[in-house]
């Protein structure tokens, strides 16, 4: 291993490279509920896309697992490492390159957080429209794991913005992929099959990312419903009119309770309300109009009362930033709770209710509680469970999965795999498409150096 | 191939399967101007998925090389067989199986015209917002090449709306990828890296497709700017604001001469402008809301002339209508006219006025003529050229579309690389890239029989 630190530190200077005891903690860990930490046998943090070709070269030499990092947010454990592996930290490359206000486009690091970018394009009227609830993640992880979040039923997913990469493949080589540009026809998308491959395919060491106009004016109109049914039922009615929410977020009364509890938040809800409420359901709109959000806002509480709301409180500016935050630290609610695992399935969107009528029926039979909320709007249900005995979480979880790619849905739709998922993605997933995905990994990195484990299992 | 053709009958029936001179000479070539047709040795025409994978596995067993055809309407040659080769024609694979309303999507086979889909999500107020500009196009196809459009600005292109495949690998495996939702993070995106793959990575046999609400009032406003230069400042204008158009049109005076002369169609511009003006842009706005329309439309009007239109036409109805379809024909009119060559590069949409400045010089150069028109909101351009001479032709494509590559575009948008731009694709990308999706192909395909000489020559 002195042989290794040696030929990384010639490459990204000696100050740059931890090894052994020096390497803390946090680098050998995510966010993951069910992953344990490893200790990496060295950290390095490159400055350039030249030096990370150079790491990988010295990786590749040695057989050193490999291992790519940026906030360390993730929920999967994609960002464990193996033990005594390399983790190449890309904290030091954390700059925006460009904000082409013109081509509407930002090209930028990927140790840039996602509150960086935010703040950099919003002084240019523009928006990088992916909030997956984590400000704090850098844009490597979110293309990594293609995360989503609640903009998701508007604005779609990371994929659906990143319109190239530069990147560096296991053999060293650096290639750029796609271009600040929508359209292209020319050849297989490498830009598309590196995102969201945690990891495995290549290193990615710059992103060029579709940004767009940021609209002045948002409202939240918070619905309580009688049921979960109820709520599902209305979610295809508010899609399809034509309202284009940005936002479409199903909350569990037990979820709602933690989030504003949590939150120390007052919603305005009367208590006679919220007792008879069984769910909620959160719509956000924006527009560039006032008065046109103003209008949409009125119409969708006609449309919500028509699709049996019990009532429609419309949240705007510091209550409705204070929800949608307290929403997005469900996680660490669920956390602080004692949650021993979140769900991250997705079905259908029209199959929700189904699956949302099995679950109670799954806890029960595994002695757990569950509760949850979920991006309603794409049929991604995040859920907290609760059951701390291993053996029936582990059975519990099958279950709960099985059930969502039962229904044409499929276990992960924005964690990603990493090393918490793969027994369930070997186990769900078409042994034909595994090992397809196995020869398209070969293809990138014949050795196996990039993230094993991941993935495959 | 006696034996060839046996095993073909029993799999699909021996009234589906033509042989030697039975074959119509339209099942050997597609719409692209540079590619000459070919004879395939035989054309089969299955019904089912099944029937697609034992016919895979009959040309799997005698090395048999495999296209794959939807209406034949692609521009760039990638449905052209190779000369004995085995076509596998879609057009009995033909049904649209569900409009999933509560989903908002469509489950179609490959064989399915867009005109058919539009039809059909017509009535539920839904719309699939792919119009590449030849409704009798497969969808099949325009997977094949990620068809894109003049809706693109807006929606995106074919990629972003495929949701999941069933597909057929070389193996004679039948896969299922993605489904119906717009979040997963579940392995390698193979749905993306099957669209836009010409035919060489899988035989496409379903198609699960995103669609949106079908907004109810549109109109386009017609622009004539003094040049080209002021026409592509003004694009970037008009995609940060909000209005949010539909289409972003760049014709030109040549282009919009032909395209008018050929629908014989008035556009209400009087002479002394049409005289004065160097290029036009259409501009197409919709809306679920005809006042909000009639307002955005004022509101463009303005912003047209600060940006230095010398006025603004207001087409709605039939009269736009007639121009888009005029429009969408232009690649006839070119035709028509004796066009030699129709390019299809992207650029950057904030270099397209130094692409267009570029131009002039080039056609100078090799003693052509170019006139265009063009996506100029996602920076795709079409030219075409008249140059008889096929050498001093050659070179002009080489220089034009070294000049969009340099100026970091890429050389096909839409109409993909097929086998008509072989020489360009490998000429100007990347060795590295063309490896790795050598690669790729290796990992779906190991003996290559799916469209070989496509893509990659």
């Amino acid at each position: 291993m002195a042989d290794v630190a040696t030929a990384l530190a010639n490459v990204v200077g000696e100050e740059h490279v931890l090894a052994g005891d020096e390497v803390p903690p946090e680098y050998g860990r995510d966010e993951s509920l069910g992953v344990a930490a490893e200790r990496p046998g060295m950290v390095v943090r490159p400055a350039d896309v030249e030096q990370v070709a150079a790491v990988l070269g010295v990786a590749a030499e040695h057989g050193l697992p490999v291992t790519a990092r940026g906030s360390g947010t993730g929920l999967s454990g994609a960002a464990v490492p193996r033990p005594g592996g390399l983790v190449v930290s890309f904290e030091r490359m954390n700059r925006i390159l460009e904000i082409d206000t013109d081509g509407q486009v930002a090209v930028v690091q990927p140790g840039v957080t996602l509150a960086e970018l935010d703040q950099a394009t919003a002084g240019k009227g523009l928006v990088y429209p992916i909030f997956p609830g984590e400000d704090g993640a850098s844009i490597g992880g979110t293309v990594a794991t293609n995360a989503g979040g609640m903009h998701a039923v508007k604005e779609g997913v990371t994929r659906h913005h990143v319109l190239g990469l530069e990147a560096v493949l296991a053999t060293g080589e650096i290639i750029r992929t796609g271009g600040r540009y929508v359209k292209t026809s020319t050849g297989y998308d490498l830009t598309q099959l590196i995102v969201g491959s945690e990891g495995t395919l290549a290193l990615v060491t710059e992103v060029t990312l579709r940004l767009r106009p940021r609209l002045a004016h948002r409202a939240g109109v918070l619905a309580p419903f009688p049921g979960t049914e109820a709520v599902t039922a209305a979610v295809p009615r508010l899609t399809g009119g034509g309202l284009d929410p940005l936002v479409l977020e199903y909350v569990d009364v037990l979820a709602m309770a933690a989030i504003t509890e949590n939150a120390g938040l007052d919603l305005g809800v009367p208590q006679e309300v919220r007792d008879a409420a069984g769910a909620y359901l959160l719509v956000i709109l924006e527009n560039r109009s006032a008065e046109r959000l103003d209008e949409d806002v009125q119409t969708l509480g006609e449309e919500l009362a028509g699709l049996g709301a019990a009532d429609a409180y419309v949240l705007a500016g510091d209550r409705l930033q204070k929800l949608v935050t307290a929403r997005e630290q469900a996680f660490w609610a669920a956390r602080h709770a004692g949650a021993n695992a979140i769900v991250d399935a997705v079905v259908p969107r029209a199959e929700l209710a189904r699956f949302f009528a099995a679950v109670p029926a799954i806890a029960g039979r595994h002695g757990a509680l569950i509760g949850g909320c979920g991006h309603a709007g794409d049929g991604n249900v995040h859920l907290s469970v609760f059951q701390p005995d291993a053996d029936a979480l582990a059975r519990l979880m099958d279950e709960l999965l099985a059930a969502a790619a039962g229904l044409g849905g499929t276990i992960s739709g924005e964690h990603g795999i990493g090393r918490e998922k793969t027994h369930h993605f070997r186990a769900l997933e078409d042994p034909a498409k595994v090992e397809l995905m196995g020869r398209i990994k070969k293809a990138f990195d014949p050795d196996g150096i990039l993230n094993p484990g991941v993935l495959f299992g």
